[in-house]
């Protein structure tokens, strides 16, 4: 299974750092809705997860045609029957380059053999370290992205918003989350030490101060409990 | 302002990395309960949360005496009038040494300007950044600590039982919580879309497979909707 011609549609944070890194491995061709697929043997669907169904009914059948959305399924790439889908579990800024491919993993789902050889090959030549996802799994996955990256940023800003209450500098923040990580994630902290009192304490403040904070800083440590009694 | 003779009372988590970093730098003495004080300038208690208004009555009035806690005001060091507050804004594991005081925070409480600055001397010889805290604020401040740091070794988890129940590898989840450090916390995902859509089949699946992850999920939404509006 080799890709000798690659056409990426959409230039979004996505579609940019993919048709970077293939630039120069194989045939590439950046192109918009209008869809210069041409000699293309893959036409990559990097486009809002909205505009898929669409823009895959557009692509002339022949190609393999994959997406990389994490949310959605195979269908959406409806009537192609060549299809796969490699999602890059990464977050993507336009200010950075294909660099921000690598050491990420990639859910790749496909229906049979040929297409998931298919999406591992692209995951490949992307860099990506590839894993089989079950198409059907994909929401719960995706949820769980969103859970690791999208309220990671939550917590951060949640934190910020009560260090400038307390007058803190938020930036004293970042070496504890950043060592919170390379600690691989060690629980310590009052929730840890069975120490409620405390929460109880940091509750009243919270709802005295940023009462808007209150029902997730408790959601959060009721599974916390979950953590520290593993 | 300078200690030439410190005692670190207790011999935990916090107390061993901070009596290792001082070690060499004044004269020092790691001390159990027994409290043998002898002559030093600054009897510094590292010992648990519930311990210290007990130990600091027990330490003979005249040397500065301080504590490590977050939480804790100041009040707990009665009756000493010498006394501050430095808490390292750090999470420690026993597996490492006084490296893990490198490039953190530190919050410095203290009731008159000479108790500011000698929190403020021993938080340099320790190596960390010390900002001013009122003592008041100390309960607030820790909430943000434990969400910054206990609640995202939660969110990690969350997603790692996410991953699990979608046949995901868990360290995958990995890369992408660095990158969204390394990013500068720079929402995506489809909060940041106005995707809600998305977010609703998040919610069906979790409410389906990992029910008791829902309510962190809606809570840290609702409040990802305010960040994502900012």
């Amino acid at each position: 299974m080799e890709f000798t011609s690659v056409s990426v549609v959409g230039a979004g944070r996505v579609g940019s750092a993919v048709a970077a890194r293939l630039a120069g491995r194989v045939s590439t061709r950046t192109t918009g809705r209008e869809l210069e697929v041409g000699d293309a043997d893959l036409v990559l669907l990097c486009v809002p997860d909205r505009a898929i169904a669409e823009v895959a009914a557009a692509v002339p059948t022949g190609p393999w045609v994959a997406h990389t959305s994490g949310a959605h399924t195979l269908e959406e790439l409806d009537p192609h029957e060549r299809r796969f889908s490699v999602h890059p579990l990464q977050t993507f800024t336009r200010s950075r380059g294909p660099e921000q491919l690598d050491g990420a993993w990639a859910a790749v789902s496909g229906e049979n053999e040929e297409a998931l050889a298919a999406g591992f090959r692209l995951a490949e030549l992307l860099e990506l370290r590839p894993f089989e996802l079950d198409d059907e799994e994909r929401a719960l996955y995706h949820a769980a992205a969103a859970v690791a990256s999208n309220y990671l940023v939550t917590i951060h800003w949640a934190a910020e918003e009560l260090f400038r209450a307390a007058g803190a500098p938020p930036e004293a923040l970042e070496p504890l989350m950043r060592r919170t990580v390379e600690n691989g994630f060690e629980l310590t902290g009052p929730i840890a030490r069975g120490d409620w009192v405390t929460v109880e304490r940091h509750l009243a403040e919270i709802r005295a101060r940023r009462p808007q904070l209150e029902p997730m800083y408790r959601a959060l440590a009721d599974v916390t409990a979950t953590v520290a009694a593993l």
